[in-house]
């Protein structure tokens, strides 16, 4: 498992997007993203996404060399069309349009269509934060992989959720989960591993609870977190995250694979004052993490919490990266005559 | 069980609310809303709440003469103070408020503080529905009865989601559901039946899974749905429907019980036309209830649909109310010498 540096690697992932056509700009920064999942120790969003991107440019659904562009505009929300871009640097012109309008609006709603994989979703309410606003993402798409309450057919994406805050010390609280019970990559990866998959994750074909990974590649589905809840939470983000956006739902027969995206951004200080409000956040962070511990808990975790303290450990040791991964990139930057080196 | 008509049971709710001093519009609105729940099979949210909120009012948290008030106004935001009025009151208003910004502003967030139980989510939802434009709500309060995940100590409210989505042909698409795996409610129907719970629901005083009512009334908790994502999704409602809005959250000490309110709502055509967004809405609705059923299931529900089935037929056949709502309700009347008749 190699070890890499956290600009080592964001420069031989630059390198490559540059090699197939990206400008400066735009292959830094989707390098940045993706070794941002890397360094969190999300590793299925880290930089072995490259080759999916480059199947995708192959495929003539990612345009390296395009621009995202703004279609509605008003002060309160904008249309964002990706053009097929890559999916980060759509999703961060969005966020920064978000951003701008609700810091003279107060609070904005940006969709995004035509956007290729945005990569994690935490990466962009970080963004927010980072300027002080509370940001909520809803994300269709990817998929269709999981069934809906009741049924043995695959109808929704994983469809993540995310929300950003900043928590008035120069930190973020940053919330990014599924509405899925789990992600088809790590299917796979139990699959590989010849593991059976925690109960209830999946189904049969029969619509019956498996723990058998080879049932879900067998005309299974992964079931929505909650049952009904997670059934109806599924559905809110294929309408916000598709259908209001105009990116669609990946259940539609010619459904162009990607993303859809509905950002959320407002000030923290629109109903009360900022100090009230992060002296509250204060407390509550201390009540959710100062809780009695489950058996079996060395610690209570507020959401994003593990991530950030990856990220400080990845950016002082190196991220240790699966052979596979490196194999596959190093194959790819072999193939575009890209230098490790630098 | 005595089986009512909506109006004979709303006149009755409304006549016991004004005779605690509740203005005629105000009274007529819980008692519409109260008997909404009840029409639509959600009698946990229905006329039985009459008890709590007479509780309120000797309590000195509920004042059922109060009215809400705008306490900070923008083009897409107000911030409502719903002054301890009663919840349904607060919320409509808020909701009325969020509909008309939405309207001109294309966007509009409104956050409602000092507001008791709302009841059922999806009657505002339902309001903005009614109106063409879609509607989500952040519900905090109401526990705390959830622990996070890996603790043994409850910090969350069930902390309920909600979303209202027009369907273009004069119908509305309802999703209401809670980030908690159950509601204390059910526990305690469980408990007073001697029955079991589902696997899942709750766990005992040492934070290990239980399906015995009992534990969680001897220092257990409900557990959030799909673990880690649950609980993310609750810190959400938390902090969007709690610390955003000043409601505050039930897990500190000083709260006052009652629920904090975030409602967004915004034009289904910010980014796209009607038609496209009608069309794309009809043919996921298609594909999801369309869809293979699992074994032991007759149909897939789109959420919501049970809902307005169930208020079709009790609009038609009455309300079957159980004993214990009807004599609870009964005695409150009588002790307030209002009629049954009308």
């Amino acid at each position: 498992m190699p070890n890499v540096k956290k600009d080592q690697l964001e420069q031989y992932t630059t390198g490559i997007l540059r090699a197939v056509g990206a400008a400066a700009p735009n292959a830094e920064l989707v390098a940045r993203m993706l070794v941002g999942a890397d360094l969190a120790g999300v590793g299925s969003h880290g930089v072995v996404r490259v080759k999916q991107y480059m199947d995708a440019i192959d495929g003539g659904i990612l345009d390296p060399r395009a621009e995202p562009a703004v279609q509605t505009d008003a002060p309160a929300y904008a249309g964002v069309n990706g053009n097929r871009s890559f999916g980060q640097v759509s999703a961060a012109y969005a966020m920064k349009i978000a951003i701008e309008k609700a810091n003279t609006a107060g609070v904005s709603i940006v969709g995004c269509c035509n956007v290729n994989h945005v990569g994690r979703l935490a990466e962009y309410m970080q963004m927010a934060a980072e300027q002080g606003l509370i940001a909520v993402a809803f994300c269709n798409g990817g998929g269709p992989n999981v069934a809906a309450f009741g049924a043995r057919q695959r109808v929704f994406g994983t469809n993540p959720i995310a929300c950003g805050v900043p928590d008035g010390t120069g930190g973020q609280h940053i919330m990014d989960f599924t509405s899925a019970a789990t992600a088809e990559g790590k299917v796979r990866v139990a699959r590989m591993k010849g593991e059976q998959l925690p109960p209830g994750q999946i189904i049969d074909r029969n619509g019956n609870p498996s723990s058998d990974p080879e049932d879900f590649y067998s005309g299974g589905s992964v079931v929505p977190i909650g049952g009904l809840k997670g059934s109806a939470l599924s559905v809110v983000v294929e309408v916000l995250g598709g259908i209001l956006t105009g990116a669609r739902c990946s259940v539609f027969d010619d459904y162009v694979d990607g993303n859809g995206l509905l950002f959320l951004a407002f000030k923290p200080d629109l109903f009360r004052s900022q100090e009230d409000f992060y002296e509250d956040l204060s407390l509550f962070h201390q009540k959710v993490t100062g809780a009695e511990r489950a058996d079996g808990f060395d610690r209570i975790l507020f959401p994003g919490e593990l991530e950030a303290e990856n990220r400080e450990k990845s950016l002082k040791e190196g991220i240790d990266l699966p052979d596979t991964t490196w194999e596959m990139l190093s194959e790819i930057g072999d193939s575009l005559h890209v230098s490790t080196e630098h």
